[in-house]
């Protein structure tokens, strides 16, 4: 009867809590909707980094990415969710971007804080930025 | 297993086609998670009118505001859906705020554009304003 618009629902994620409720509120309505969904975490590479060996630093975050990828991967096959599972480097809001055209995602979710909240004050709230130049549908989660 | 964080949601309105298709989300979304529905309409006071009678304009406004809400409620009675509905007078965003509060809502859905994309140029986007400083969660719809 309705027109399903949750088709493919994308979840980029950080580790915090707000990804983590962001991914909480995707469940559901993947549950709901049948969707499908894909996690992403980005190693943000557009940070200067004059403090740091940025080679390391990157490595570091790399490794991050993929542990809390893995992470929430094996929580939601415990329930019964299968995802795809992308991690990539760049810019975060430009890599989303990207996967939201390539895999033709119709919904991003996201939280409210916590996205690149490393580096929030360089880069502004990465959840506004979305919310004005995604090309699909986005979810603040608060 | 899930809990239900779709428990009440609110569609700001204004008569565009892109606050139509936010209140399509929003039915998707009642009928799967048997959410309460609130639609409200916002007189906007604060644009400045030097141009026009003020009184006549918001009078305009208010008769505008109670047509679109009474099509969408009879839209809404055919699809079985019942909806509270609410006209106020204010700033758009402040207006929807004190609703969400008042009314417990746990969701607003947006259009990306449309709701006051005539004093849009003076007021920026709604939908980004809300985005940011609403306290519940946001979807806009694109």
């Amino acid at each position: 009867m309705n027109t399903n618009n949750f088709k493919k629902i994308l979840v980029p994620i950080d580790g915090s809590k707000y990804s983590e409720k962001a991914l909480g509120r995707a469940c559901e309505l993947v549950n709901m909707f049948d969707s499908k969904l894909v996690l992403i975490y980005v190693v943000e590479k557009s940070v200067p980094l004059n403090f740091l060996d940025r080679k390391a630093y990157l490595k570091m975050l790399q490794k991050f990415g993929n542990r809390i990828l893995d992470k929430a991967n094996l929580s939601l096959s415990k329930q019964g969710i299968p995802a795809k599972i992308i991690l990539k480097e760049g810019n975060i809001v430009n890599e989303i971007e990207k996967i939201v055209k390539k895999e033709k995602c119709d919904l991003v979710i996201v939280g409210n804080k916590g996205l690149g909240s490393v580096t929030r004050f360089l880069l502004g709230s990465i959840s506004n930025k979305l919310a004005q130049s995604s090309s699909c549908s986005v979810l603040i989660v608060k």
